[in-house]
């Protein structure tokens, strides 16, 4: 491995998780290089930075000279051969990824926008180069499963993976079942704890998830995935009464990830708060802990359970791409696993996906109420296994009033038919709101 | 990768994983071949056998042409360039593996027994001949721990392991608490339902957990560990009593694996029956199933669960391994992560490891008794936090009866010298049984 003894990683942003690659390198490098047999000693040699001035909170001072605020020294330098894209977003990024893999330097990120929105022209790129992309970082923080699937599990077809995969949602989801506390006040916690970011959009509305969830899709399946055709609901409409008849019933909310391969090959591909047994092993993944749950044909049911976030979980998994990066330059072979391996393959239409619903409907309180929607839904062969009234006690005298109804098992297609009538009713009030309910097994 | 684009595997054993490489291969080879950039391509060429003319549980026809009693054709046959060893033990075994080492052929094992007894042996060989031993199937069946270690977490200090690694004890102490069936009948049981064997010892005995347990902490600490030197013991003295008794305490009883690193780099590893919070993750653990909690300085806490042994688990981790295997054998550099990375480290001896205790005494019931014994512990400076006489109702003026006594957390060196003194006591009638109680946090 003489080529690589000292690798020069050249960092894009130089904040929380660039902090923590850095503050990590100091402290395991040395340990790093004697477990790999001194072949791998890696050294930050370029950051670009937006302004060189600024404090830095690491554990060791950082030379300024090494400090640069034009992203062009960071792929020209000669001394940079790994390129780290820290900056997020998905067009100084993709700029920077793109011209580090045309100069043939190895990239690592942790960005699942800019994968998931334009992994496909960045693959492209990586393949006619021969140059990879590494990105653990980019799904679940310290879960290393990008490298389970790309490799512990290649000798499987990978039937489902079942994911609480933002941190951020599962948090607010918790505090707001253990203390009945409504969305707002939950949000507002998470902010004030750094658990939720000031424009906190892409984590509650389900669109951070559902990044993940692509690149999963496409690790296991190996084609591209238009994030237009995939269905995603954050937990924004999730109120208090829905925790408490959720638990009444033995169940808790989560936002949930569900990839899934039908016979034939089609998958499955969706994101949005589901109900699923409290007894289940994801019900009891709390706080900002993440877990992905895998059904393989070979190694069977297994899951995958930590940090999705934060400066030690993601510069852990920076780390573990950077040694990667550093063997693979020391090989002629670039292959990485797989993804994507085929042009194109089919998506189910979330029409025809089906599970058991939660509904809630705002109603105004007359008699019939219950008998009206009903007869829609029985048009529409769908079952009901309940109907409930969750009764503000602080105002049991309201004219509008929650109803919730649960219904078995059908396709999405033919429950939205049925809302769409049920909308129409005069005493429905505004656009009903759904939750699947998941049977996990 | 033009070299290996055809590679031939020699399997030595073809009992229940064996078959299940053949059938996973069969199943799976061209998903391997299309995920690999049809880099990889894999076919079993010559298997070693006991009995050729046993009838065979294959989804194919196996070539009887390519079945050997000899394993010397497996080393020697060129058609084979990685040696799978599948036959168990630490004799034959063996001498397989090192005849392969020294023919440069990769060896895929899932040998525990055969690494954690002579791995030290093996290792050098493979070091010397530059000849990597992948063993991803000897902890945890198809859960991706080793790799995870290897590679994953590569950039972390490992604090501690946590595991629940073997499926058999933890079956029969699952079915024993939810059915408060005794000891015999459970292990009974899982015999004829194919999760313990026929000699069911080196599951029953902690030896199995503690043969993977030396491996992982190998793995994190880069140290070679003698099995003499460490501390196991097994679910055979679990009596019904115990699980109730620890249910009524909110505890559930399993058995772990510990290995903990001290500040100054100690590494603490036992194995025993432990008293775990009944809300802590891995007490959800349940039948065969295997988890193993990691906790490391940069990603935290993690867990990694899966099924921890079987034919399709198994297969899949040997599978992933080979296809490792192939992609190092296009490679100039044989570099496989970090075991062992140390000649030597340090071992924290069993009596200086501290956690509460469940000490059951085994007493003639008169006046007195509790006296006598809390006496000799308060000699030992152990505080008690509470003592129990779990009574036998259907035989209530038995003479002699169980006395628990808990006791808070001190070395367990102070225990024994306490235990020694209270077994010379004469209302003790036999050895008393120690569980610990963990706090996992």
């Amino acid at each position: 491995m003489s080529k690589c003894n000292k690798l020069g990683i050249g960092l894009a942003g130089f904040g929380t998780v660039g902090s923590g690659v850095w503050n990590t390198l100091e402290k395991n490098g040395a340990l790093i290089s004697e477990r790999t047999g001194k072949g791998v000693s890696l050294a930050i040699t370029k950051i670009l930075v937006r302004d060189p001035k600024k404090s830095r909170s690491t554990t060791s001072a950082v030379p300024s000279e090494i400090l640069t605020t034009h992203w062009k020294d960071l792929v020209n330098d000669p001394a940079v051969d790994i390129v780290v894209e820290l900056i997020g977003g998905t067009t100084d990024a993709f700029e920077i990824v793109a011209a580090a893999l045309l100069a043939k330097k190895p990239v690592v990120t942790g960005n699942k926008a800019l994968l998931a929105e334009r992994g496909v022209e960045l693959f492209a790129i990586s393949r006619k180069m021969e140059t990879p992309i590494f990105f653990e970082a980019a799904i679940a923080g310290g879960i290393p499963i990008v490298k389970t699937v790309q490799d512990s599990f290649i000798g499987n077809q990978i039937h489902s993976f079942t994911g609480i995969i933002n941190g951020t949602s599962n948090y607010i989801l918790e505090q707001m079942t253990l203390r009945g506390i409504d969305y707002p006040t939950a949000l507002q916690e998470a902010q004030s704890l750094g658990y939720a970011e000031a424009d906190p959009a892409l984590d509650v509305n389900g669109w951070d998830a559902a990044h993940k969830a692509i690149l999963l899709a496409t690790l296991a399946y190996g084609f591209p995935i238009d994030p237009a055709n995939i269905h995603v609901s954050g937990i924004e409409q999730v109120r208090p009464t829905d925790i408490r008849f959720a638990k009444s019933l033995g169940y808790v909310i989560k936002l949930l990830a569900v990839i899934r391969e039908r016979d034939g090959g089609a998958v499955e591909l969706r994101v949005q708060p589901s109900f699923i047994s409290h007894k289940h092993i994801l019900a009891s993944v709390n706080g900002v802990f993440n877990a992905v749950s895998v059904n393989s044909d070979a190694a069977g049911e297994s899951l995958f359970y930590g940090r999705g976030a934060g400066q030690g979980p993601t510069a852990s998994s920076v780390i573990a791409d950077l040694v990667e990066a550093a063997r693979d330059l020391a090989h002629t072979s670039h292959h990485r696993g797989f993804l994507p391996y085929r042009e194109s393959g089919t998506l189910v239409p979330i029409e025809e996906t089906s599970t058991a619903y939660y509904v809630r409907f705002d109603v105004t309180d007359r008699p019939g109420v219950v008998a009206e929607i009903a007869t829609v839904i029985a048009k529409h062969k769908i079952g009901i296994s309940g109907t409930h009234s969750p009764v503000d006690a602080s105002n049991p005298d309201a004219e509008f009033v929650d109803m919730v109804f649960l219904l078995h098992s059908c396709p999405f297609g033919k429950l939205t038919n049925a809302l769409a009538e049920i909308e129409t009713l005069n005493c429905i009030n505004s656009t009903p709101v759904v939750f699947r309910i998941e049977n996990l097994g």
